[in-house]
């Protein structure tokens, strides 16, 4: 296991060791993380990336390398140095489950920590979820559209670096992909690996039909061919049909082809017409080649013929998405009485305002087990019958449930420094994720001008930011 | 050292297992790797990431686990996997070293070597080049605006997994970034690292100047003050000059402050006021907050009073870029009776067309050492004076170039599978770019409709290309 205890912003060790100067270096406090979200880009997202912040904090320690690097900078002196030696996580975080439908500004990890622990985890934990969840998210859109067809993950040559293609992979598989073309992803998730043949193999051959040929001869179970080295009508789709009749004599099915050019609308209509004539109804028609939800959703909508979608390049960087915005913000500290103090940024950008004080955040569903809205709450606060929800900006938007059910959006993760859950499988994750599909609507989901979904404090938590807000603003 | 050998899309090891058994796998094979660019968005680019190339290459081999889990796919016969036991890189590689300025369609890497070997290192060598390429030349964009002013890489809790940080980190350095935030990074490449507190440091406190004291008491000699934790003009400046008074008095000079929020060309000019008039003339205006190379411009033409310049999130994914579309496409492979022949391939979109044959390009230099264009030609060809070059697609546009001079771009990597390269030091690297920069007229670097440089095919390689399409097309 790689250990990242140094994949860290150096203001993350300098805030450290001021703690240490100052003696605040254990007191208990809260932290936040959550997302901004790209505003008209994404809605919702999908949380991904928990199974490896266990990792990054069950490995979390300082090597004698490290602290003889740390000392090389000469800003730090030798008590902190000393104390980085035995550095390890003993506190508690709280997280939404991987698979989780969640929201920009709604909290989705707790850490409560000595101080000295929770500033630590802060890059790598950004780092490590922010990254899964963004190709998680984006992958899920891609998939939504797609609409049951299957969505190979092909992106790890255009992935920035090796990690962000084989966690990428892993990400995209939770969203709904069915496979990935990454071995190296496959191997360490046992997620299913998928991919045929390049151009290259077809220029290897003096032609096409001897390419074609050979590739049968090799995997003559799993004949899928890419038809469009030269041409695809006039080339590539009859030399597959001709190779497709000689499996069949053979007494093997073929499987399909793939376009990877041209306009895939009418490129899949005719090789589709073409196939179908030979007597290869059931062959698939794979497409890739730039492809995101918005064209998948145009090319759907124009009748393309294409059962079987290989999406690399926007998928596995977030393309227009390209970061989540996550951070990372401390909610509550222990005063020097050991009593919890609820703390806010106040900000010259009224979205980077933060909630303060330790919370909690209810789902809440109504009597059909739909999504109703996020209730993000303080710690200790109880959830009671009828219960009257309000916008926290416009606050004549109320309304009173009665008939709703309610569920943390979080699970206990770690207490005082212990791993508590049961990490689950990759299916059990895209079990969660399916089944959380199934409580929202799909106008949340929608790509252009989305159903807003409600995020509402409650009143005791609403009063105390504007209390803390009016505080400050009245100095 | 990590051992990405498995970091493969699926179909290199069907073909190479295919190739195996049509017995080509010794064939000797031709492969350029080139960006396509992403249109309107970036001219040029940077090249970078060809020590982390040399690290993949130098480390290839599967381990038996490898190979026990190719096996268990069931899609791989043992004759294959048997010969992965003692696969290593014998072949050839050239590449434009670091720090090269290059532009979409020109070979960057040529890879020559036995068609089993060049098909597997295709996956990595795009993913490795491609990210480090993408965040250099993004980085590039952004220091230019920047105008000789220091822009700190503060990316890593945004960057797309830790290697994202890691390897974007020495990217964005070589791309002219003074330092990073990610203390890893510092440490595996001996870079500056920087960075001074966070919004939390000020919230640990019970009020924003007891923050700041306590900071210049830990940090006297480097002390930069976060200012708008609560609110940046009425509060954090007031504090800090506070602050650096107590520490004037105390034989320190202050750094500076820094701005995360509002308007930042208000904010830093208003700053700048407060701080000058209190006698800080000296101390240092940093701001962050979404930087990139537009904000960056427009802050300084509304005459922002900004030193330094923290950029995070937009670098270090590449944002609006995203991917510069790297391929690897075979450009030539010996046939059965062991002579080179040359491949392309021939798509529905003509920018998927590929050089055929193997090739070498040269840069061209007029009599004052500034480029005039990339020249493309057949390996072999020698460079003659005078030279009539001409654009490849408008062929009438065309010049006789008399005083000019010439270099390769590429220079030798790999002979035989032995490095034959002298890896730069970083500082070199650096260097390097710096000289490559001073040949290029500003226009080229332009964020709006820069100046179009040319990349031109000699005769002998157009008249190639031409005539494999005419034969192809007249099918």
């Amino acid at each position: 296991m790689r250990n990242l205890s140094m994949l860290t912003d150096l203001y993350e060790l300098t805030m450290m060791s001021g703690y240490l100067n100052e003696n605040m270096e254990n007191r208990i406090a809260v932290f936040d993380m959550f997302i901004r979200g790209q505003k008209g880009k994404q809605s919702y997202a999908l949380m991904a990336g928990v199974e490896q912040l266990i990792d990054y904090i069950d490995n979390l320690h300082f090597s004698s390398d490290d602290i003889a690097y740390l000392k090389s900078l000469n800003i730090f002196d030798d008590s902190f140095l000393k104390r980085l030696e035995t550095f390890k996580f003993t506190g508690d975080i709280d997280i939404a489950p991987e698979g989780s439908i969640v929201f920009p500004n709604v909290p989705l990890v707790k850490v409560k920590a000595p101080l000295f622990e929770t500033q630590l985890i802060e890059t790598a934990l950004l780092n490590i979820i922010g990254h899964q969840m963004l190709i998680a998210t984006k992958a899920h859109r891609i998939c939504l559209q797609a609409k049951g067809d299957a969505v190979m993950e092909f992106g790890v040559r255009r992935a920035q670096g090796p990690d962000a293609g084989i966690y990428g992979g892993r990400a995209a598989v939770i969203a709904g992909c069915s496979s990935t073309s990454n071995v190296l992803c496959g191997q360490m998730f046992d997620i299913a690996v998928s991919g045929t043949h390049a151009h290259s193999w077809v220029m290897s051959f003096p032609d096409e039909l001897s390419a074609f040929r050979a590739y049968a001869k090799t995997f003559p179970d799993n004949c899928l061919l890419l038809v469009d080295t030269y041409d695809t009508l006039k080339s590539g789709v009859p030399n597959a049909i001709t190779v497709f009749k000689e499996l069949r004599e053979k007494g093997y099915e073929p499987k399909g082809i793939r376009l990877d050019s041209g306009d895939l609308a009418y490129l899949s209509i005719e090789a589709r017409k073409m196939l179908d004539s030979a007597g290869f109804e059931n062959t698939l028609i794979c497409a890739s080649n730039d492809l995101d939800e918005f064209l998948i959703r145009e090319l759907k909508m124009q009748g393309a013929k294409i059962d079987l979608w290989g999406v690399g390049t926007k998928l596995i960087n977030g393309a227009d998405i390209f970061s989540l915005g996550g951070v990372y913000k401390m909610s509550a500290m222990e005063d020097e009485n050991g009593i919890l103090q609820p703390k806010m940024k106040i900000s010259d950008n009224p979205e980077k305002i933060t909630l303060p004080g330790e919370k909690e955040v209810y789902r809440l569903y109504d009597e059909k087990g739909m999504v109703i809205a996020d209730y993000i709450c303080l710690e200790g606060e109880t959830i009671e019958k009828p219960l009257t929800i309000f916008d926290p900006d416009e606050t004549w938007k109320r309304m009173t449930l009665e008939n709703f059910s309610h569920k943390k959006l979080s699970v206990p993760l770690y207490r005082d420094g212990k791993l508590v859950y049961n990490k689950p499988t990759l299916d059990e994750i895209i079990e969660y994720r399916k089944a959380e599909e199934k409580t929202f609507w799909p106008q949340y989901f929608r790509l252009h001008n989305p159903e807003r979904y409600k995020i509402d404090l409650s009143l005791p938590l609403w009063t105390l930011k504007n209390d803390i807000i009016n505080e400050h603003k009245a100095v």
